[in-house]
């Protein structure tokens, strides 16, 4: 137990804790006070640590994801279920709003080859964005969406990229989750230093001669 | 009054709320029970509001975004402070793995000619990923950051060139801040259902026969 504990950098507490939510299946008991765990236990721990820290998902909705991966008969719906659990449940727009968003989002998901699930996480997120932007007046943002879904298909091919070498479903879906979250994060931190660089190249006074303002 | 709500999409009692604390000049006196207001406070009361909905920042931050940009000499300035506001504040890792990540990214600076600020909170909040996902072992993930920045290279050159189409210093930062959080909620939407595209690609039984797993 301690060793798991330090492979996997979960407290020894915490991994009971999960082992008591079924979160971690029990190890191989050799004797009163003693069991056996192997690597397949520290692979699901980590799993359960990247789930729960990097994902911010409830130990119920990590079980869910856990019952995908175990039942699953494919990485892919494996996948699909883990990503699901990390998008957050939109506000609601207006009918007609939607109804525009989906249209444009079908626009896309036809140039790319992308397949729409209606009502999925995903698909409502985007939608919601989609109406927001359109609220705020800001459709100059809506007629470069060819070119953000070009480079977020770019981006997507390097993510699942990083995948394929991996050996198990469980750190494909562990590299999916922190791709994703961390991903995420890393990529618009990457895209502000990127928007300052452009900010000082338009804007800034001396930089580029006429076009300060 | 009232037009200044139905314009701005900001309710009236909180446009009262919003000069009492003065993120909006007063209008023109023109009887005791009347203010004349112009096209300047609608362009402010927007940006408030996308500041205060879509950004998230308290009336404190709104105010300290204002003024940046009624005192900056420059759009640069301005869009600094504002972009800076939005970046909330990271954990700290320990000072070996901080010293690793600045060292990455220096080198993506000094290839796509970024400028780094010591202590700025993009600055952090990169450090800080970086750190977290070397934590949870994702090296496959760094090995690709070259990838990922220059995407976000491309990606910025898109949002920049969005702004300089726009009117006014209000305008440019009200499109900033929406196109920075909404795009970000955006372009990750995009990028899941990209992946998803690719995860079919890659995983999925008989969608290219012999690479289900």
């Amino acid at each position: 137990m301690a060793e798991l504990s330090a492979e996997s950098g979960v407290p020894v507490a915490t991994v009971k804790y999960y082992l008591r939510e079924g979160l971690l299946p029990p190890g191989e008991r050799t004797s009163p006070n003693q069991a056996r765990y192997d690597v397949s236990h520290v692979q699901r721990l980590k799993l359960v640590r990247a789930l729960r820290e990097v994902g911010g998902l409830s130990v119920a909705a990590v079980g869910e994801v856990l019952k995908a991966i175990d039942d699953s008969a494919t990485t892919y719906n494996a996948l699909g279920v883990a990503l699901d659990a990390l998008t957050p449940q939109p506000d609601e727009a207006s009918e007609e709003d939607r109804a525009w968003a989906r249209g444009l989002l079908a626009g896309l998901a036809e140039q790319h080859g992308w397949k729409l699930h209606d009502g999925d996480p995903t698909e409502r997120n985007v939608i919601d964005v989609l109406c927001r932007i359109r609220d705020l007046g800001h459709d100059e943002l809506i007629v470069r969406l060819d070119e953000y879904a070009a480079l977020a298909q770019e981006l997507a091919v390097i993510d699942l990229g990083i995948t394929t070498g991996l050996p198990t479903v469980e750190r494909i879906v562990e590299a999916a989750v922190v791709g994703s979250v961390l991903g995420d994060r890393l990529f618009a931190g990457l895209r502000r230093f990127a928007q300052e660089g452009e900010s000082r190249r338009l804007f800034q006074p001396g930089h580029l001669p006429g076009t300060d303002r």
